[in-house]
C-alpha cells in the first residue's frame, strides 16, 4: 500500500485535484492518494512549505509527497524529485521543500525530464496533471528517482524567519494564521521555556504565556505552545487574528 | 477493510485533516478514511452533532466514527470512545454525540487515557492528531474499547429542541441552515402529515406545504420533507435563508 | 478495484457527500471514491457539465462517473446511467453529461428505476444519496446498466457555445473562471494557432498571445493554450478575471 500526498494551491471548486487523481490511478490503481491540503493561497510558496513541513512527518515511510504551489509553471524552474531517508517529495524547485527538508536526511534531488514517465501531451500551464501527479505513480509503483532525469546538487531554498535577540528578549514574527484566527509564531517552545518570559507583546497589546487556550476566559487573548513545537497567539473561543490585528510578518517580544 | 470516518471544525485551509488522515495511515495502513465534512462553524458542537446524527448511519456497521470539535481542548473535558450496536465514536465528551446516539443501542463508553494507543507527545491544542486519530486507527485494528481507560457511565447530552404544541398548532424552529439556503426544522415529517397542515407560518411569511421543491415556481419558497424527514422550508432554484431572513434558531408555525 | 467518482454542487460543509460515501462503502466496501469538484456553484449543470467534462477523461476505462447537479430533484427529469465506450455516467437527466459526451462514444442510455437498486426509502429532495449512490455501488459490483430500467433513446443536450467567424476574425466567449481567476474561452488551441492572431480584444483591452503565463512582467494580462486546450485570458501570478472584468458569457475577438 503506497501513500501519496497533495498539496496544492488549486482549490477545489474547480477539477483541477480530481484530474490529478485521475492521472494517478489510471498508472497506479491501488495507490492511496491524500489530501494535505489545496487551501493554499495562490502563488503563496511560503505557505505551502509551512503546511507541508507541519504535516508530511507523520506519514508512513515511504510517503510519496506531491507539492505544487506553481507560479512560475511553463517557465524556467526545474521539475524535481526529493529523496531523504524517510519521504520522497515531487514538486516544482521553487522553495515549497525548504521547511520540510529541515528535518529530514537528503538522499538524492533528481530532473524529472524523461518523457517516458510523463504524459504523452505537456501543457504550459497544468504540470501537476502532466508531469507531478505521472511521476508521484510511477515512483509509487518502484521506478527510482535516478530514472527520471539528471542529478541536481541544490534546491531553491527560501529563509526561515529566525527570531531575533534583543534588548529587552527575544524578537520574533507571525509565520502563519489558521483557519480558526489563531496567529503562529516562529519562536519554538524550547527557547519560549527557557527564557521565563511570562507573556508576548505584541502591537500594543500584552497576552500572557498559559497552558492552554481556557486558561483564559472567553474572547481574552493566550499564548501557548501550539500543536507544531511553535508559539502561538490565539482567543480562547475566538479569532485572535481579528481581534488582535494579526497577519503572517507581525512582530512580537517576548516579555 | 475497515471505514473511519472525520468529522471536524478544522476546514481545509490548512494542514490539520491531512496530518489526522497520515496518523491514522500509519498505525491502520489499510484503513479507508472518509470526510463527513470539516467544513463545522469553529467550535459549533450542535452544528456538529447534528451533520454527525444525519450521515453516521448510512455507513456499514463497525465503522468508526471520529468527531473532533472541540472548543475546550486542552482543558478538562474527557476524550472518549462510544460503542454502540452499530458503531464506534471517538471524540471529545462535550456533546457532540447527542444526537447520533438518539438512533443508537449504547454497548459502552470509556475515557481514552491508556499512553500506549496515544502519540508520545500529546500537544495542548491538536488531540485530533495526537489522541483521536490514533484511538481510532488502533481501534480499526480490532484494540477493544475496553483497553483504551476507565468505563464512564454518562455522557454529556445537548438537548434536542423539541417542538412545542400551542393553541393554534405545533411550534418549531430551525435547527440547520444547509449549503443551499434550506432551512431544516426540528419538525418531524410524520407529526406535519398527522396535523393535516397546509403550510407554515415564519416571520411574515406563509409558506405552502408541497412534495417538492419544484412544486412551485422558480424563487418562491415551499415546505417539504426534506431527507432527513424533518420539514425544511427551501426556496425553488434559490435560498430560503437569504429570501426570508432565516437562520438556526428562527421560529415557525404549522398552520 | 473500480473507481467512482464524485462530482456536486453540494458543497463541503454540509454532510451530503459524506452520506452518498457511507451509502456506496455499505454496498461497494472496496470501491474507491474520488471527489472530482462539489464546488460547482448551486444549480449550475453548464458549470458541472464543464467540470466533467475536463475531467472524466483522465480516469481509468470503466470508472463510473457519478454527477449530480440537480435543481429538478423531486420532478420529472429522468435519473440516467448512461455507458461509453470507457466510462460510465451516472446522474440526472438535465443535461450534465452534455460536453464530456463530444468525446466519447455512447453505448446505452438506461433510467434509474429498479427498486432493486435504490435505497428502500427514496426522498423528494437527495437521490444523491438515495439513487444515484446506489446505482454507482451496485455498477461498480457488476450489474449491468440494462438491469436498472427501460432503454432511453437520447439525453437532454445543453448546446456548446461554438466560436463565430465574423469579418475582423473569430469571435468566442468565456465558458468558465477558475479559481486562480483564469477565464477559459471557447476557442480552441489548433484554431487559435491558425488564425495567426497575435492577441485577442476582451472589453476596452488588448491580450497578447505568449506560450506561458509568465511570459509577460507579474501583473500583466496574457493569453495562452490552456491545459483544455482552450485558449484562456490570464495574469502573471494575479487573477484575469478580476483585473479584466471577466466572466463567464463574457465575448472576446482574436485579434
Amino acid at each position: 500500500m503506497k501513500f501519496i500526498t497533495l498539496t496544492t494551491d488549486f482549490g477545489l471548486a474547480d477539477w483541477f485535484v480530481g484530474t490529478m487523481k485521475g492521472v494517478i490511478f489510471k498508472l497506479a490503481p491501488s495507490a492511496t492518494v491524500v489530501d494535505l491540503t489545496h487551501g493554499i493561497a495562490p502563488g503563496d510558496i511560503h505557505g505551502g512549505a509551512f503546511a507541508l513541513a507541519a504535516a508530511a512527518r507523520y506519514y508512513p515511510a515511504g510517503t510519496i509527497h506531491v507539492a505544487v504551489v506553481d507560479p512560475g509553471v511553463g517557465g524556467d524552474r526545474h521539475p524535481v524529485v526529493v529523496e531523504t531517508e524517510n519521504h520522497l517529495f515531487v514538486g516544482p524547485d521553487n522553495g515549497i521543500f525548504s521547511f520540510v527538508l529541515r528535518g529530514e536526511r537528503l538522499r538524492s534531488i533528481h530532473r524529472l525530464e524523461n518523457p517516458e514517465f510523463r504524459l504523452a501531451e505537456i501543457s504550459r500551464t497544468f504540470h501537476g496533471r502532466d508531469i507531478f501527479a505521472p511521476a508521484a505513480a510511477h515512483l509509487s509503483r518502484g521506478v527510482p528517482p535516478g530514472r527520471f532525469g539528471v542529478r541536481l546538487h541544490d534546491l531553491v531554498r527560501l529563509p526561515w524567519p529566525d527570531p531575533v535577540a534583543i534588548k529587552s528578549g527575544l524578537r520574533g514574527e507571525i509565520v502563519h494564521v489558521d483557519h480558526f484566527g489563531n496567529a503562529i509564531t516562529n519562536l519554538g517552545g524550547t527557547r519560549v521555556l527557557e527564557s521565563r518570559a511570562t507573556g508576548v507583546r505584541i502591537g500594543a497589546h500584552r497576552v500572557p504565556l498559559a497552558q492552554s487556550y481556557n486558561a483564559v476566559k472567553p474572547g481574552r487573548p493566550v499564548a501557548v505552545i501550539g500543536s507544531s513545537g511553535l508559539l502561538e497567539i490565539a482567543v480562547n473561543v475566538g479569532s485572535a487574528a481579528k481581534k488582535l490585528s494579526l497577519k503572517r510578518g507581525s512582530k512580537l517580544t517576548l516579555a
